[in-house]
């Protein structure tokens, strides 16, 4: 679940009232989500998203959020438009935490992925990534090769080898190997790079009527190479649920993917080293949270052995063919 | 939280198709709630809410609920509705579990209660009770005093022992007294009886413009004294946080019943004792959750000495006067 702060019905409707969306008529829990508080506000206007953001999130990070989500939207991107209250405010505070409310985005995330919804997804991130060209903000991703000694030095060697003998050490050579393989990130780099959600996972893309409706959560959004947000999304979207790789799917979000922005060579040739980079960002970060989360929390932490074997499909891999792209 | 079923996109666009409510705009799992699973769906015609049914409610009790819900709407009581579909049925299957598709209820719950809510809580009741005897069903109260006893039985000592020391053996004591003096639920009472709701906490009642918008919840609703209902409000709603009996709501709660229901004197007289065997049913079962309940789970069980202490202070109680009705 995702409700860290209850909102007292008092100051909740203060704080719908200092914006013009009509009165309360509910406001429910939403039971998704792991970072942030997030209630469906239904107000005589219709539904809208109301989210207040919890500690994983830095408020220093919040401007950026809300500034693209709102240049993506004005961009025809599909996506929550943070609202401004009557003073022109989009981030606020309510029970003391930062707070905005967003439009209600039509759709539903996909339980059982088909390839068609890679196709879909592949011409929603194009889509996206032209758009994030024409923002003039950045930031940084923390959770990239530079951030992921950090993590590593935080996993407990006994509790690595607890879910599987010799991982703490073959983590350590896959990130000396990473470390001296990744492309750097400059303006001279040779891959394209640019805004990136980084973290398009199956419940952060709304389908509706057999087509994407739009895509949510950019509160991992920042800048790196726009092969690695496709790279995430290979593995996110394209293994089975017994854990073998669906070159078809890979097929269609790349190729379509293209259809909007075409890759060049140099991103096609790095696609498998992006891929086992972004196996090794999930890898990490839900071992972290599989051996720091205490028994009784209110989210389960999600196995890392998943990403174990993505990792070493992807080690496997030496050209984008066997991603179904020739 | 409370979504332990997933539903697929599949599923759910084939069950709403049953229904003339138009089609999917959205779906989203409620974080409240801790018997079912629920979400609200959002459609081309507004929202909905849907539930699935998991395994603490007996399928064999659903037509008496959804039975009830009708019954109650019909005679304007504020509630969810069942919806019917194409077929005129209100009881379904969705991913092989009992499913229905009600309402929504306008309003939100309180989270903080002042003594105007107990006073439009009165009310509400009342009128629930006044529908309710127009109603030719029954359903038995499983949690009522009858069944304490074997509810007592599955607590172990020990776990008991470790809440507060010497509670196995009062607990015993005290339901060899509430067995004696608790009134037979006869066709002869001398208390009136009838269907109650028998779980109306804060949670499932809800408030718009300072006005009770209507009851949700009705899945533990069934045959027992008005009064013993009361009494369960009185220990829901008329208690501090910190533990005080607050006897000004208390006050607003039985003055505003009485508005619509006046107690007959059979029912003042034995308010301490029902008030008493209320705070028993909910220590009881807090009690079984907070021994029986895996670290690990996904719904924290609810502290019970809280109905201790509420307990203690009906035990003290010798006439309707500490209650604030004279």
């Amino acid at each position: 679940m995702a409700v860290y702060t209850e909102i007292s019905d008092d100051e909740l409707a203060s704080f719908v009232a200092t914006y013009a969306i009509g009165s309360i008529v509910g406001c429910k829990g939403i039971a998704e989500g792991v970072e942030n508080s997030n209630f469906l506000l239904q107000t005589t206007q219709g539904p809208f998203i109301l989210t207040l953001y919890e500690r994983r999130v830095n408020p220093a990070d919040l401007p950026f959020f809300v500034g693209l989500m709102e240049h993506l939207a004005r961009s025809g991107v599909r996506c929550p438009v943070p609202l401004t209250d009557k003073d022109g405010q989009a981030l606020k505070t309510l029970c003391g935490k930062p707070a905005a409310i967003v439009s209600f985005l039509q759709g539903m995330w996909p339980r059982k992925i088909a390839p068609w919804h890679c196709g879909e997804l592949g011409k929603a991130q194009a889509q996206m990534h032209l758009a994030g060209m024409s923002c003039d903000m950045r930031r940084d991703n923390s959770l990239s090769v530079a951030g992921w000694r950090d993590l590593y030095g935080r996993i407990a060697k006994d509790a690595a080898e607890n879910v599987e003998t010799g991982l703490h050490a073959s983590l350590a050579r896959e990130l000396d190997f990473l470390e001296g393989a990744w492309p750097q990130l400059t303006p001279q780099a040779a891959l394209p790079a640019g805004i990136v959600h980084a973290d398009l996972f199956p419940d952060n893309v709304f389908f509706l009527n057999n087509a994407c409706s739009g895509l949510i959560d950019f509160y991992f959004a920042c800048t790196d190479f726009l092969a690695y947000d496709l790279a995430i999304c290979m593995n996110a979207w394209c293994f089975e649920p017994d854990g073998d790789f669906n070159a078809t799917k890979a097929h269609r979000l790349l190729a379509s993917y293209e259809s909007v922005r075409p890759l060049e060579p140099a991103e096609k040739a790095a696609l498998p080293l992006l891929a086992r980079g972004a196996a090794m960002r999930f890898l990490l970060t839900r071992l972290y949270d599989w051996v720091n989360t205490p028994p009784g929390a209110m989210v389960k932490p999600k196995d890392p052995r998943e990403y174990l074997r993505k990792l070493a499909f992807h080690r496997g891999v030496n050209s984008i063919a066997a991603y179904g792209l020739s």
